[in-house]
């Protein structure tokens, strides 16, 4: 257990430092390499992995029992960027209880028929509750910006509206983490073929995902305007290299066992049980 | 009909004019009588009102049919100010499928486990509708605000959210107008002594406004400071006189219609139907 614990010892600076982008400084996605690893070996990351799940176990049921707080997870990506198995991994062990996975994909008629901002303000989490975001209102200055969807006129002023959003829920009580799975275009291809060539996962792949991949740097350029204008303190974004399945785990799962770790969730008192109360 | 409508010609700058907030200049509601009427006189105005109704049935049947366009009626006042009679001379023509009439009470549990805006977000107008809020967000800063349900440090920071919620939303295509109607306390007096007296009107009478009617100042404070600060060009507010339900009727419906009527709104082209079609 010790031994598997020293990549720890060996990198003192935690993920959250290091894939956090900088509100203001912007981000240059070349610089971040998709298969970084940060010393980390697969062999040895295992129980690490386990040890965060542990800590994010315990944190949900606190957040959950003390209904303070709420948590919001946002997951951006490329299509095979890893996006369902991370979530996969985050939930197994949180109580379904406290805990919402909600996916954003082509808006209904109703949904285009009001404001972008709508459909996800809805479904926010409440007191106690963990919502995690499989794409987001994100997609509205990223596939929206790419194709063409609306004028640059309207994209454009997009990122203020969501980083004033951002802060009005964090000022009203929500945790906020955005994390942006980083892989390279030889990855995608790769996740790609196995889809194609697996029976169990052929479904996933759409022929609408080649389009989106022909756009490849399209894409990286919004998602670097996204991740430079929108990562706020309120509202950090991180840039996890996941061409690594094992490492996207490990990363997403410190960085928010680490932020709810801050938020010292505790189990409520109940003021109104006498404290010698025996049940007989 | 000409003869009643000479107070228009009398008074050339419209009620928008008068009674719009001017962003950032910030307001002084004691500057302003709650029994003014601009010249226009009870027994002449009907025809005018009239007029302005009609207007208003026309632009709302275009705005529902070319949905193109969401409009926001914000009503707020204190109790007994005339938001319900000011709600039902506004739908007196409307078509209902088009309009919706929203109030908002104290928030119920689930309400307050979410953000402040939660609520009012959900319900906003789409594409070719139009919402009419009896009372809204802005209870956020009023009661929350004279009550202390929340600290200083929280209420203070809403203007800004707010501000930034209605730029979205008008960024997003709605048209946003907010009107405050203004009564004084003797008229408040008056309307409660009927409503008490009446047993049909009695049951909208509640202790609780008495001690709202005794906060009577700072009540005016909070709507100074909300009324100053978050009147702007894309969500002006309007200072309604409404000692007089004639002329509070007058004004809603002239300011309105004159906004709408900045739209213009029309009955959309049905591009695939043959020019020379004859159904038989």
């Amino acid at each position: 257990m010790v031994d598997s614990m020293t990549p720890v010892k060996r990198q003192p600076e935690s993920l959250r430092g290091r894939l956090r982008v900088k509100p203001g400084a912007g981000v240059d996605l070349r610089s971040i390499a998709p298969d970084e690893t940060f010393g980390y070996r697969k062999d040895t990351a295992q129980a690490k992995v386990a040890g965060d799940v542990e800590r994010l176990v315990d944190l949900q049921e606190r957040i959950w029992a003390e209904r303070a707080h709420r948590v919001l997870i946002v997951l951006q990506g490329m299509d095979a960027s890893g996006k369902d198995g991370a979530i996969k991994h985050l939930m197994s062990g949180l109580h379904p209880l406290g805990c919402r996975v909600v996916g954003f994909g082509v808006p209904s008629a109703v949904e285009l028929a009001h404001d972008y901002l709508w459909r996800v303000h809805q479904v926010m989490p409440g007191n106690g509750e963990m919502a995690i975001f499989n794409r987001s209102h994100y997609e509205d200055v990223l596939v929206v910006r790419v194709k063409s969807l609306v004028s640059e006129a309207v994209w454009s002023r997009r990122y203020d509206h969501v980083n004033e959003f951002e802060r009005m829920l964090a000022d009203e009580g929500t945790t906020i983490l955005k994390f942006f799975l980083h892989i390279d275009q030889e990855e995608q291809l790769s996740r790609f073929q196995d889809r194609l060539g697996d029976p169990t996962k052929r479904w996933k792949f759409k022929m609408g995902d080649l389009e989106a991949r022909q756009q490849w740097d399209d894409y990286m350029a919004a998602y670097a305007d996204a991740l430079s204008r929108c990562s706020t303190d309120a509202a950090p974004w991180y840039v996890i290299p996941a061409n690594r399945k094992w490492f996207r785990d490990l990363a997403i799962g410190e960085i928010l066992a680490d932020t709810l770790d801050d938020l010292k969730p505790t189990f409520p008192e109940q003021a109104d049980l006498p404290p010698d109360l025996v049940l007989t």
